[in-house]
């Protein structure tokens, strides 16, 4: 009974500690994610001049804006498809493990901010599947989390939170995102 | 011993009394959220001519159709995307405490229903973080569920239903969202 | 007791069958669903002439392209709009028992593959609610897998999987998919 009685008191204050260690104003839950994939993706925005390397496009534009060159006022009211390749490392030339495939919409007058809906393709030995992303994109701050909705394959009914960094950022034709998914659902 | 007994047995007739209370033919399970959200967003439609303050645009639309005026056929093929402010109450005019944004799509030739993909970007004191929402908006329908499938931030892994209210809607220039978030997965 | 271990070799015998019909290298977790629909549904491509009974209407297109006929270059670009009849079975003229809403684009340059966002949206007896999708379609592969990301009604919170096969495909204007849902969170 007394053995109980202290593993009991141990287990609180282990409880205590546990959520002492993070903020204290607002104190957070810290989970580890079950799966975790660092990855990169390669956009070339397509500019009226590189039909044969792009690989997006505009396909939707407010009035008076057009298909050929992203529209004033932060891009506002664009929408791009893209199909971009996925490397593990930054270099635009490796070997692709899979394909981001989807649609950005720009939606903010004031900023660039857009609004993702797009998937993973990924086809390697160690990965077979898809993985679903959905979120907002504030892409002038350094790190922004956007859901893991879904996923199929070797991903089937997993979640979590992707973290993506824009990692290079040329001459408004080529940029490349830093991706740091994490599932905390991965069954 | 006895004491036990009768707690179980009271227990098991709350349990009896909870389920009785839904509907008899199709009895639906009743959850409660683990977290609760009432906010409003207004949306201000570019019609041509309010430039410096509509919220929203025209970015796609079926053929014979333009950016400028939202088609015919109950706007079926328009694409709309919108950065709206987001409020504690039906006021346009009071402090927003984050932004809407994302697209929504007119999906229907007989009548207003549309498809939303969108995030909410909440930064209060009390909420930082995103919520992610996807479904299928018949307009003309007063309450309409969409789901809430995914979040960041304080909103971490948050999954939920979000039932959707017009609050107002004036000149198809102007319409106002009662949006009831119901959060039942909360991490 | 003889009895009882030639059960337990029995048993394990028969898991080690079933793991052995799973590719050997990666052994996968078999879930069996928690609910299960098979369902179809019917689009018809608006082309320039059928305006009176297309499903769905190019509403987004590439440089060069317009809102009348699909896009070169397997349609990259091409943003569809659609409302198509969900049946039960195989044929366009059953009483449909919904809706499918949403869009697809076309998002890769050298085969047919695009990103789904849609929902279902039921009213029967047996099913009220909706299901929403979203995920990456490869077109020419056989059967494709995509992630049902929520639900709302007698869909509240569900999860799962859904596997598409193009059952029809009539020169470029009418395709029919058939859609194996499988729930594997049901609430």
């Amino acid at each position: 009974m007394e053995k109980m009685k202290s593993r009991i008191t141990l287990s609180l204050f282990l409880v205590f500690l546990s959520m002492s260690s993070v903020h204290p104003m607002k104190p957070k839950k810290q989970y580890k994610p079950c799966k975790h994939l660092v990855l990169y993706f390669h956009d070339i925005i397509y500019n009226g001049k590189n039909a044969a390397n792009a690989t997006s496009a505009i396909v939707g534009a407010p009035e008076g804006a057009n298909a050929t060159i992203l529209a004033g006022q932060f891009h506002f009211g664009n929408v791009v498809v893209f199909d971009d390749p996925i490397t593990l490392d930054n270099n635009l030339h490796s070997a692709p493990i899979g394909r981001a495939q989807g649609l950005y919409i720009y939606d903010t007058k004031n900023t660039y901010t857009s609004w993702l809906g797009f998937a993973f393709l990924l086809n390697t030995t160690d990965y077979q599947g898809t993985i679903i992303f959905n979120g907002a994109d504030p892409i002038m701050v350094k790190t922004r989390d956007i859901a893991v909705v879904g996923g199929t394959g070797d991903f089937f009914m997993h979640r979590g939170v992707a973290t993506i960094m824009t990692d290079a950022f040329e001459g408004e034709v080529y940029f490349r995102l830093h991706v740091d998914i994490k599932f905390y659902e991965c069954w």
